[in-house]
């Protein structure tokens, strides 16, 4: 490891990248996200409840608006309750749990604004209780509209990764390459992938991070369409030059990936990051093909189970890492 | 098409144009998405239904909710039914199709929160039937509601393009051109064009797609008013340089266009795409105008319905393409 | 005239301005539009009428919705009579014009959900058609929703122009000049002002075009907080150097105005536009200053009454024009 | 002052940056609004009703929208008060209050669209009252929910800045250092610093403001994960170069920020602003750090609550500002 940080500390940094560099860890999530956590400042300034909202799946989003329902319902059935049930009309009778139960039902009715009307607020409390209610209940649901047209809206890329980033064979050299295909009925262009390493090297007994922007073979794309191999040529000027195999599993080597596109639906550009860190690097292999033309050879398939198919090769001699 | 090739062997051909190119097929359909189909990927994650649900025109969009709701309705009244009409009050009992159908508009009332209150749930277990149908019902409408938004907000660029583009005298050369047209009040200013050719070789036996970026005549506008005779001029650095009349029916060659605008009312950059693609193409044609002042010359009217018409021309001797 | 256009004849011109050159009518209108109508487009596809509800003022969108209102409830009162009162629960009865008054208020009740339940539907026909209203009236709100949501939340710049442009002095010299200002709180940065020139010289008995893109002093500002003059020297690059006083009054000289700015709120590009067009030219004046500092200098104030207000001033005498 | 002035009477002024120049006070608010002010425009064109609406807190909003409820229930109270209470079923008569609080009731029910029916309209005049206040009530509850959504989907920074601007040791020099944070979860890429300084100079007894672009160390960041110090040095090229504490004090120096980054969330550029003028700048400090990996050092915490945290330190001698 000191041989690599020898060998590259001539090469240009990239110190605007912005990233971390005190941890072990990976800077950036494999979902893209950073690997930070934010202290001294209060819960609710912490978190934009839209941003959590929107990254919710949507079993958990119904989920949650179930939940926040059926706790209002309880809320506003027990302020009835206590206003006493004589005042509310049209119920017959019964035990307390059966009195309760019937006040959570005209709850509901009032905060959905059914109203039905068997059962009816008569005393001037509880009619102010449910003219309280169903005016919270409409609130409730306008912010529920938001968010359902908040969450589908979102401009997302939609692009899946290959979990593996490989170090391939390229022309007579090698590259680290990585595959990137989009996966729905969206439409990109003017794609542009951005690379960025990161790696720790031991200088002095201490370590210390220095980040690399990687050159990408054809960085940029008018259209994508099928999936894409992108690919950084490891020459002298790559700070992967010469590295060693087992560098990739000893050491904080972070491949971080950032692909922006122009959405044509959303009309909006749109940016997705994942990165690659560890075992998550493969030495000497290349992808297999994902994309052929259907049988009458008249349009294209992509198949997308086969994103992270490779198969072992060797890499060309005089640029085999060495263990 | 052996001697097309070598021709046009020395041009630089453009690799970064993201387009597919082991088909016999157009990479591009006519409405702008690409000619690809994905596999591998499950139902639910290959298709965004945001997306699907913006492209349905507005009578599939409405069928389909009205088809939703009538499915709805059918459940809950099942459930209802299964639970007991007994547990529903204000029913005028009579046969079990009769029953049914009482069910079903109760549902319905429910369902959009009207609750006229005739028909009313009484036992606990149809009262919370209830109280989830109206919750559900109102989160449809909350997603209808987003979704009707979403249709109408999605910025486009509501540009028609002309159905054939032509090889057209063009000084004392020829070019390829094609028409695009606004027809909607919006308006698109900063507009663009960028031209991409595709054309399949066959080179020694196999066929080989190559594409080329293509030079546009003024490739942008300050403003988009009136109809646009988009044009390239075909030089000896264009790939179309001395190609043949047959070569357009039988090579696999391929125009395609991309359209890039500001919409000042959506306040967005569009943008739409489209590309002509073997009998689209028309040799030794030009268009007739499609705008006019008025009898006042006061304003200027633009004739969409002529975007299409063009007449017979000949080519400039030299430049004549063979047959 | 003539001579105006010899002397401009060496001028380079703007030949990607796309605007219209056949007319003898301003090309954009005074408040941004392009002046041109389609023609051969069908009512329907010619106009967006998700661009024409927001154009509309808030009296005319709420008025439409009021009268929509009307008249679906008319339409489905019609039907509850046509399928008969005696299906209808609850109506006392009267005349004919009463029944059909209930049925009308019955509809409205069902169409905004209210469902009082005092009159309700009991034969099939006529629940199932409420069944079918109250779907309705809840996509129709869905709508509004949406339309509301789309009026305020489009992004404008919310600029007032002055009602003149002024030919004014500048440095030693004379200028074009005309004043922007933001009348809201919005907040704009990054403002870019972009002015072309649109002169009809008459060249050999026939009328044309000439298009122009005019340099501006200072085009950029980092902020718009106050009101700007926007400036043209007249220099001997100036399409209107040594321009006749009733030029301005006789010859379609047109000054076509485009301000782009960021806004910060919406965070979105805007985009305004304007034109001064014949008797909008005011020779030989300038502009009197609008902003102010209070009282105790501590903050400014800008009076958009006086954005319009110029007094009349000697232009220098070399660059005077002449009549 | 004056010999301060003579000093950098030789900078590069920066004319385009569009901020006022006649006050004593800040140019830009803390919170990043311009310290302006409008007149000569009537009330409702001043203000942009939505721009205001998304500006007031949770708390105000949803107690303006309860306000609005309330005030819209007592109007329509009243109206049905004065039609008079015989057309207005099922409400138990007593004194005059006791009606007209019914009433309200009454029209909360029809305003929300609960319609419980056990208060009904039985006259013509009554029942079109609760049909236009039904609308009504949808209306509002329309534009509601298009202003939860406004709210919560403007894109906006999220970032916090410290609230001292210091002089700070630099390499061998000084520089002016603020710090800026992202507190929330939501991901900035490709951000941007942009510094004006303003500084009022005394030219022969006349106050003239002068503006100047500042070089930034580092202007641009790829990601902004964690705290950043945007730092400007003092060189002989910056207007501070050799200013004096005091003049911090006395003159009007401000120092005005720009930060705009692209959120990935919202897919879109979010700007946002600050200024530090007299008593913020601290001179001759530097900040304490405030991130830090965790135990494990696995991933980064950024403690916000030591954003403002600075300590004293001696400046370099030769640049040291003189009192």
């Amino acid at each position: 490891m000191q041989d690599l940080f020898k060998r590259n500390k001539g090469l240009k940094t990239n110190d605007n990248s912005g990233l971390v560099n005190k941890t072990y860890g990976r800077r950036i999530n494999k979902n893209g996200t950073p690997n930070v956590k934010h202290k001294g400042v209060n819960f609710l300034k912490r978190y934009s409840w839209y941003h959590t909202m929107l990254n919710l799946n949507m079993f958990q989003f119904i989920g949650f608006f179930l939940l926040f329902y059926l706790f209002c319902n309880i809320i506003f059935a027990s302020i009835y309750y206590w206003i006493g049930i004589e005042y509310i009309s049209g119920i017959s009778r019964g035990s307390k749990l059966h009195d309760y139960v019937q006040l959570f039902f005209f709850s509901a009715q009032t905060f959905t604004t059914v109203g039905y009307g068997r059962i009816t607020p008569i005393g001037s409390l509880a009619s102010l209780t449910a003219t309280v209610e169903a005016f919270f209940g409409l609130m409730i649901f306008a912010i529920a509209t938001g968010l359902f047209y908040g969450r589908f809206s979102r401009p997302r890329a939609f692009l899946q990764f290959s979990n593996n980033a490989l170090v391939t064979p390229f022309k007579d050299k090698t590259a680290i390459a990585f595959r990137v295909s989009p996966y729905k009925n969206n439409t990109l262009s003017n794609v542009e992938a951005t690379l960025t390493a990161a790696i720790t090297f031991n200088e002095n007994g201490e370590h210390k991070n220095y980040f690399y922007h990687l050159k990408v073979e054809t960085p940029k794309l008018t259209n994508l369409m099928i999936d894409w191999t992108v690919l950084h040529e490891i020459d002298e000027n790559s700070p992967f030059y010469n590295i060693q195999s087992h560098d990739f599993k000893t050491t904080n080597i972070e491949l971080i990936v950032q692909i922006r596109a122009f959405d044509e639906v959303f009309a909006d550009d749109v940016v997705q990051k994942t990165s690659y860190f560890r075992d998550e690097f493969i030495i000497g292999a290349k992808f297999k093909p994902m994309h052929f033309p259907d049988e009458n050879r008249e349009y294209t398939i992509v198949n997308l189970s086969l994103i992270n198919e490779y198969e072992k090769v060797d890499l060309p001699k005089y640029s085999t890492p060495t263990s």
